[in-house]
């Protein structure tokens, strides 16, 4: 991994243990602008369903709420880092034209969708990612997929 | 239109009016549950972007949020209105099977996509949410440009 994508992630995943602790969901995300090859975290963002029972406030959408209104010239300028792979209206309607995401085993989203519409996305396979979001599904298997909008 | 979607797309209408006149972004969504003939408008919602400086309370997440936290069954009863054609991710992810949409002259959403995920989408053509929408757009054209991530 490069070095940007080493810090997004590690932002990202940050943002997820911080919500594990707080007994959240723990998904975390970050939006991190490259420029001149030097990488600058705008904003990060968690799950906060159970913290906030929002229904929409999941890891990049967490993000991009923090960041507040942006030109959307930024946006194009940005990759999304996020410690799994989720679903992606929001990045399409940014024209966010990178995503990295640190693991898809737990969860697959709408990668290919975002891969047919031109956006670059890297999936990292991060332990670190796997390992917390596992223990959570298995502390907490029906919030987990009230999340995913799956019946338990 | 059936009487169900007279009152949920009235009730979305309704919010984007209110929007507009707190000088923000008119477009408004209601989410409506339908069960044995009887329609219950579980929540409504309003973009938010220029009130909130919110970039991801769009019409349909704001219904969303407003509604809660809702078990996953509860959204497969639910018909999703909104004034304006608008992105989808959350529909998706909630699998709200139905969508009635005001118009899409303003703007073209992923109304493709949800159909290809077995969504139904009915688009009215409505009078009312074309004219206020061309208005704002007219006023606005650089808040409206930021809404739908181009460039202005």
């Amino acid at each position: 991994m490069e070095s940007a994508d080493q810090l997004g992630l590690s932002v990202a995943f940050q943002e997820a243990q911080d919500g594990y602790k707080e007994g959240g969901i723990p998904i975390g995300a970050a939006l991190v602008r490259v420029r001149d090859g030097m990488a600058d975290v705008l904003a990060s963002g968690r799950n906060l369903r159970l913290q906030k029972s929002s229904a929409t406030l999941h890891g990049e959408t967490s993000a991009l709420e923090n960041a507040g209104r942006l030109p959307v010239e930024v946006y194009r300028e940005c990759t999304m880092y996020t410690t799994l792979s989720m679903c992606s209206g929001a990045i399409l309607l940014y024209k966010i034209p990178r995503v990295v995401i640190g693991e898809n085993a737990n969860f697959k989203g709408e990668e290919e969708l975002l891969r047919s519409r031109g956006v670059d996305v890297l999936v990292v396979d991060d332990e670190a990612c796997k390992t917390l979001m596992a223990r959570f599904i298995k502390e907490k298997p029906q919030e987990w997929y009230e999340d995913i909008g799956e019946m338990y």
